[in-house]
């Protein structure tokens, strides 16, 4: 099977800084893959605030149970994420190993038990053996340091392409901050399926309610907006740790969500959500091409965004746009299979800028050769106006190409 | 592109014997074949009754707007089909073709405007001449006779790889009476949206408003619980005609939808109903394995259906489908993204007879090498067992498979 990387990674990567309060360190546990970490461990400083954002499915891993169930505390000492095995489906034997890599994780990082969050991404139903890799947390502890961001990146990795950063700097009161971001998406090797993780820090003192709804607000537009294929992983992982380091050169601790101050950072926050989000869409399985699907003139938001989800889970959009056709009838279709309010002498379709359906008609104005052209790019743009109402929603997706059948019908061949 | 016909076909196709009242003649109107017929019409004797399921998409083509404003009238003169042009999203320009067909038909056969019934499958968004086809009707007409429905069956298809047909004979009364039904089918079939095109008829003297209620229900268990790709046609339509030819020959003529007498009729209908769905799953577009889904133990029939098409549209399932892996980790993860009540602790899951997981985990007696096995039938059974009650439901689909990319990307072109 092709590992090649996806013709829509980054040309560069970014590079991220050390972010006082976070040691990083990863190792190769054997878990399932070879020759690459797949262990990662973060130790947090005393006080570090977290908040969270699961998976909806019901049913989670084993992982997710616990890191929603000590996100009540608000505090993190440690994270442990291992690639190559989701803990999820096992059972009672994946709350042993989650108690159990929590314990070892607390003793390595000197916190309370209820401070460990953890992630497992990787085959399902498996059960996961804490023995494998539980040992290794105490020395990985010893010598965590806080330039391994990039290390943090590769070891998460599952089916994924190319490792997922990104960072920012930004105003909060006098004193800059910086926050820091990884993700693991989909790509192409042997796991099961395409579970999202993605974990955020910064330096900046913000209370746990504040970091909460950020990422709550933040993530309707980002992680919460992009579809690969319409499944749902039973592992998604989205946690934001704050480590209040940059208190001490100034920046104050906010703990209103409303605080006006936020402001810069909640815009660096929502860019480097949508930022990763786009990264786990362009290294989607099979993944040619990233697509834009706007909705506009919905009944309303709710609406717009069902919708546009409709028209980005198609099997037919997304076979049309890998085979570069502007077949804008599929667009309709999928429109019209949302089951939202729809009139079709009203509905209007672009791609990309080219008005190709208005008023429940071909555009007479339309030229096939140039919307020929325009399919060629790389990031296609598709955009649907109801005619109805205000509603307005966009989320992304990739095509859907025959190297996504090959990665998930032939991985055990 | 290629059309071999699906390894999934009839090895025998049933054979349709001339059914009194009802005369066929097909042609090569070119619409948009080559060297191919493409238009159908049925001309009904006087007196026949007529009923209909259509698409629930909120952008419907103009001949289901047509067949929908028709069957108040409950009688049936004439029907016209053709294929490579849907004559959806085509705005005032489709309205006038469904009305010019409409005349020309009722001319050429002789009945009202108000008892012809229009189908058009292909292409979305191209207007449709009705000049190109409509001045062949007369000719048809007076040419059309009654042993033809091998023809009709092929001249309605489009990316199919073989004609569907289904018949059978039942007593009615004292009388035998008997239904034959073609479909085409293949992409954009999802459920709760009817079917692609399938028309049925009988010679049974039953009134509109029982041929409404036998075709309503049965089509909840045939064509409403199949899914090719959730993609939902603008233009899916499931006729029943009934032309009372049989009263004749003794035959009781039946008003009432709670008569008795119809108990073999019904079973009858239903049998073929389902049979005509499953020829269309079995040509799905690039399918290779027929698959049943069976919900069991959820909270309610409802719950059990939407479990049920969760698992049966989640792309990651149909492609472990198509390279015979038995992923039941994938089963899981469709029945946690259905959003309806389940707890994984009680979740079991079957490919076949052989029970995978059971109460959260796999199931410590489950053999991979008999699972891989049985994943190399034509025909896969998964059962979801939810732990939660009573609630039951049964789906159909296809696998996912390459080609299926392969024929959606290149439709246009």
């Amino acid at each position: 099977m092709s590992v090649a990387v996806s013709p829509l990674a980054p040309k560069k990567y970014a590079k991220l800084p050390p972010l006082d309060g976070i040691r990083i360190a990863t190792a190769e546990a054997g878990i399932k893959y070879r020759n690459r970490t797949d262990l990662l461990l973060m130790v947090f400083d005393k006080g570090t605030e977290v908040a969270g954002v699961f998976t909806r499915t019901k049913c989670p891993s084993a992982p997710v149970d616990l890191c929603r169930q000590n996100l009540g505390g608000g505090k993190a000492g440690a994270l442990v994420v291992n690639s190559g095995n989701a803990n999820a489906f096992t059972g009672k034997k994946g709350r042993e190993t989650t108690s159990l890599t929590a314990r070892a994780a607390a003793a390595a990082a000197a916190c309370g038990e209820g401070e460990v969050f953890l992630a497992s991404t990787g085959v399902i139903g498996e059960p996961l053996d804490a023995g494998k890799f539980s040992h290794l947390l105490k020395d990985m502890a010893a010598d965590a340091s806080a330039d391994r961001w990039t290390d943090a990146g590769k070891a998460i990795m599952t089916t994924d392409t190319y490792p997922k950063y990104a960072t920012a700097t930004v105003r909060l009161g006098d004193a800059e901050v910086t926050i820091n971001g990884i993700a693991k998406g989909a790509g192409m090797v042997a796991p099961d399926m395409a579970t999202m993780l993605s974990f955020i820090a910064t330096d900046a003192p913000l209370a746990a309610p504040v970091l909460q709804q950020l990422l709550s607000a933040g993530t309707r537009t980002s992680f919460n907006a992009i579809t690969v294929d319409s499944d749902t992983s039973t592992s998604d992982t989205l946690l934001l740790f704050a480590t209040g380091a940059a208190e001490k050169r100034g920046a104050p601790r906010i703990a209103d969500p409303k605080d006006p101050r936020l402001t810069p950072f909640r815009r660096a926050l929502n860019r480097m959500l949508k930022n990763l989000a786009l990264q786990v869409v362009r290294d989607g399985e099979g993944a040619r091409k990233q697509v834009e699907v706007t909705v506009t003139g919905a009944k309303s938001a709710r609406s717009a965004r069902r919708i546009a989800l409709s028209i980005a889970n198609s099997p037919l959009v997304k076979t049309a746009v890998a085979g570069e056709d502007a077949n804008w009838g599929r667009v309709v279709m999928a429109v019209g299979k949302a089951g939202e309010p729809a009139d079709r002498d009203r509905l209007s379709v672009w791609f990309g800028d080219i008005r190709v359906a208005r008023d429940g008609e071909r555009d007479p104005d339309y030229s096939e050769a140039a919307t020929s052209a325009y399919m060629k790019k790389d990031e296609v743009r598709i955009r649907a106006d109801i005619g109805l109402g205000r509603g307005k929603a966009t989320v992304w997706t990739c095509d859907l190409t025959k190297a996504y059948v090959e990665i998930n019908g032939d991985y055990r061949s």
